[in-house]
């Protein structure tokens, strides 16, 4: 019976902190190679989003090196990682926690951000402690005069951290926030998975400078090609059709509004007094009910009519940030070249309560896109690179262009770019790595998809028609002249027929010209933008 | 500069079952299907540990059931899950714990489970409290004589469970586990994985018997079609290999011991007197050392030289629970009747000093396998259903079958096992649904499967063979009796020459019999085995 009674007395509590130190796989640092990249995928996105919260044209500058004393170790070695920004800072009583706890930040909000679990700078500083064993240092200033400087270990069966040093200084610069940290790395097998993510992100965020200096010296410079800055995406209210059981009971529990309506209407997304009402009286629920008097039963029956009636509003998108046309475009001309390219941004929509903006470019042809389908996929302006066959986007892809519909060959040229931006993305691993198969996103990927390819179709028709008309036109110009010059001969007429207009009649009626099809294009644009 | 503050106010820490409320995506609960899925599988996978753990045939009662007023709703509505067990039970101080606490479990050892997070079943709990906002019910005895019963809700916000009551029957029975929660599902779309999930279950635990209801009362019974439990993983030491800085950091403060070699000796995996003394020689430590006096840089010094030493032995496979041959031929014979198959049982190995063994098992042919190359993943007796091309398996199959190297086409009917087995699986995602690349595991997997897939390739050459001579033969057979008879007309003699004979020569000397494929097959296996 022992080991009956082994396992009756094994039952243990871990921290946070303690769980992704024992799993680290789930976020994302699976081997050296991974655990480079994601860590600074991690700090750069961190650094995105302290800029971008506050409007400030990011500066990012990432550093990778070996430590002089490994310069000719093979990899695994350990490298030191820094990543540099122009945000907005972190206030010094908060810099400890933030780096230093896990699910311990300030992302948790309903807004669109990059960072989604506020723990990647922290699992990023955790790696780099326990395959190295030292600490991080971390240097923020909120105001560019003040610099405080933190080093910092985690005491991880506690979830906090170890200031081990801290010192301020004064100074003259920027706001901003820079970390150092050593790690165990390999950027043998690492390398082309970090330019390929600072590559797509350059694509859609051309507004941010990004320096990227690799273990060679050599030195990645992606330019600020807008100053147009993104609008700051705005914190929202739940909307009623996401909210759960859970969700309601804290809310009647903590609120002090004695109005029912004036709850709906103070605690819920789009939710005006007409709303509330109509609600109300479809949730047989007396206006004048105090709902801090509200039971249990009640609870579930208000959360049920919520989910069930039809009249609140959708969700709206002002609190998000999508790409948009202008750098989809952009993005898509300077990096792709392609000979066609579409773009559908659908309107926006909802899962769980939470609204999200689906936008799918496609780009066909040119000389940069090779043979095949190629899929770029971004989320709150995050490059995805791993795991695409797990991606909800992956599927839509794959499925519709398996279809026969679009009479697109397998082997065309083809770039596919969806962004998914929402105040909640649905990553199925802490990683960050890919979407999960939420029915209404699938629905909305393939809502877009279908109205790019549906572009590329008619435009690949139509130069197929003009390919046609080319071809007889030639035919039509090299036989011409010859059946004219026979015809005089046999006629003996002095000059020959004028068939030369023939021809010109010929061009201007059917044919279509090259700046034709720019102008098609632009139309068929026009009507999505 | 509102934005500004707002950012820098908002800081806030939570509690891990309330990030696993905010992100259930993470934990498989991504819609109402995948969700009554995930929930089945962690339950049933609790109690199939539970049994296992302490010897006990398994007998799990599995039933998922419409409430009586919902039956003629469409999907997804709420279904009641019920799942009951025969194995060690729960003491009842641990019950509430166990169930309703986020990170609180007794799966956080180095022991063969199929458990790994500690938190599969309080997750299923979780979300059918916020889907349905009901209670659930666990039913458990360690005896067979007292059963206590328990009504538990979770206090996401704390992290703890809220016992609603709890009683306590004296009767017969066995000792065992039940419990019943209420949850939004969709079965409509989840049947078919539900259903697969069950059928390769039986396959790698035919000493189990399963028995599932469906909400239609449709009954799927996986009879115990043998009497051997498996071996009871045992619980192990870290090995050196693996060790890091924040491990040893923990081991040095916490240990009692004054001897070094000692220390070594009780706290790892295979390390005996002499390696010990060996190892602290290469080290370039005093054997007289007292451990409670190493230094934060010695430290790191110390862990430097373990990963780089060579004399450890490598780990120990005792501790883990392969399926073996038996299990993979007899799952295999019965449930795949293939014409071929082959396994392949690696030796163990071990990623970051986790001891681990891959079984590789391929099966060619038979009616039963369609066209094409389908992959059947286990990891701990576990079958993964979802992810397949992100999990290094899924990544390994492609790679190799992909190769010309093996003659083998694309379409030729293929069945793939994979078994991973391991003190801890490095899953990617807290759903538990694909292994990470690590290298090793990724090496293992490469060589089992080149293994089988050479079996088959000289099998089917074999085959080919065979059949060239089976086709040579039917020619000889055919004209032979012609030619002789001609060769009678034209001679004039009295009888064909007596050609039967040499048909019977060719047959002796150069066919091989359907016996003799067979007798070289078993040859074949019999290295591996």
């Amino acid at each position: 019976m022992t080991a009956h009674r082994n396992n009756q007395s094994s039952f243990s509590e871990i921290s946070p902190s303690e769980f992704f130190y024992r799993n680290r796989d789930l976020a994302g640092f699976s081997n050296p190679a991974k655990a480079l990249y994601t860590a600074t995928r991690e700090l750069v996105e961190n650094s995105l989003d302290a800029c971008e919260s506050t409007e400030i044209l990011p500066k990012i500058s990432v550093r990778i090196r070996y430590r002089e004393e490994e310069r000719h170790e093979p990899d695994p070695r350990t490298y030191v990682l820094t990543v540099k920004d122009n945000g907005h800072g972190i206030e010094p009583r908060q810099a400890p926690n933030a780096f230093g706890r896990v699910f311990y930040g300030s992302k948790y909000r309903l807004r669109q951000a990059r960072g989604m679990f506020g723990m990647g700078g922290t699992m990023a500083i955790l790696y780099g402690q326990i395959t190295t064993s030292k600490p991080v240092t971390i240097t923020t200033s909120t105001d560019g005069r003040e610099f405080h400087t933190f080093r910092l270990l985690i005491d991880i069966q506690n979830n906090k951290p170890i200031i081990l040093s801290k010192s301020t200084k004064r100074g003259v610069g920027s706001s901003g926030t820079s970390v150092e940290l050593l790690l165990h790395g390999d950027i043998f097998r690492a390398s082309a998975k970090i330019r390929d993510y600072f590559r797509q992100t350059a694509l859609v965020t051309p507004y941010a400078e990004i320096t990227f200096i690799d273990p060679q010296g050599r030195l990645w410079y992606f330019p600020q090609t807008t100053a147009t800055v993104p609008k700051v995406p705005r914190e929202t209210k739940p909307h009623p059709h996401g909210f759960d059981f859970e969700a309601m009971r804290r809310l009647l529990k903590h609120t002090d509004e004695s109005s029912f309506p004036k709850l709906l209407m103070n605690e819920f997304h789009r939710v005006g007094k007409q709303t509330a009402r109509n609600f109300l009286r479809f949730a047989k629920f007396d206006l004048r009910t105090d709902p801090r008097t509200v039971s249990n039963e009640e609870t579930v029956r208000l959360v049920e009519a919520m989910h069930r009636f039809d009249g609140f509003l959708p969700p709206d998108s002002n609190c998000l940030s999508p790409l948009g046309t202008e750098i989809l475009k952009s993005g898509i001309v300077n990096e792709l070249k392609p000979e066609f390219y579409s773009i559908a941004i659908r309107p926006p929509s909802a899962y769980s309560g939470y609204p999200f903006i689906v936008e799918v470019a496609l780009a066909y042809g040119g000389k940069t896109i090779g043979e095949g389908v190629r899929l770029y996929r971004f989320a709150n302006r995050i490059p995805l690179l791993y795991d695409e066959a797990s991606d909800v986007a992956g599927m839509v892809v794959n499925d519709l262009l398996d279809r026969r519909a679009y009479n697109i060959p397998r082997e065309a040229p083809l770039a596919v770019i969806t962004h998914v931006c929402s105040t909640k993305i649905p990553y199925k691993s802490v990683g960050k790595e890919f979407l999960a198969e939420r029915p209404e996103l699938e629905r909305e990927l393939k809502n877009g998809l279908r109205e790019t390819l549906r572009q590329l179709k008619s435009y690949l028709s139509r130069k197929g028609s003009i390919e046609a008309v080319l071809r007889r036109k030639n035919i039509y110009a090299k036989y011409l002249p010859l059946i004219a010059k026979f015809s005089q001969a046999l006629s003996g007429a002095k000059s020959p027929p004028r068939y030369q207009q023939l021809i010109k009649d010929f061009e201007d009626e059917r044919v279509i010209t090259v700046e034709q099809i720019a102008n098609a294009k632009k139309k068929s644009e026009g009507k999505i933008e």
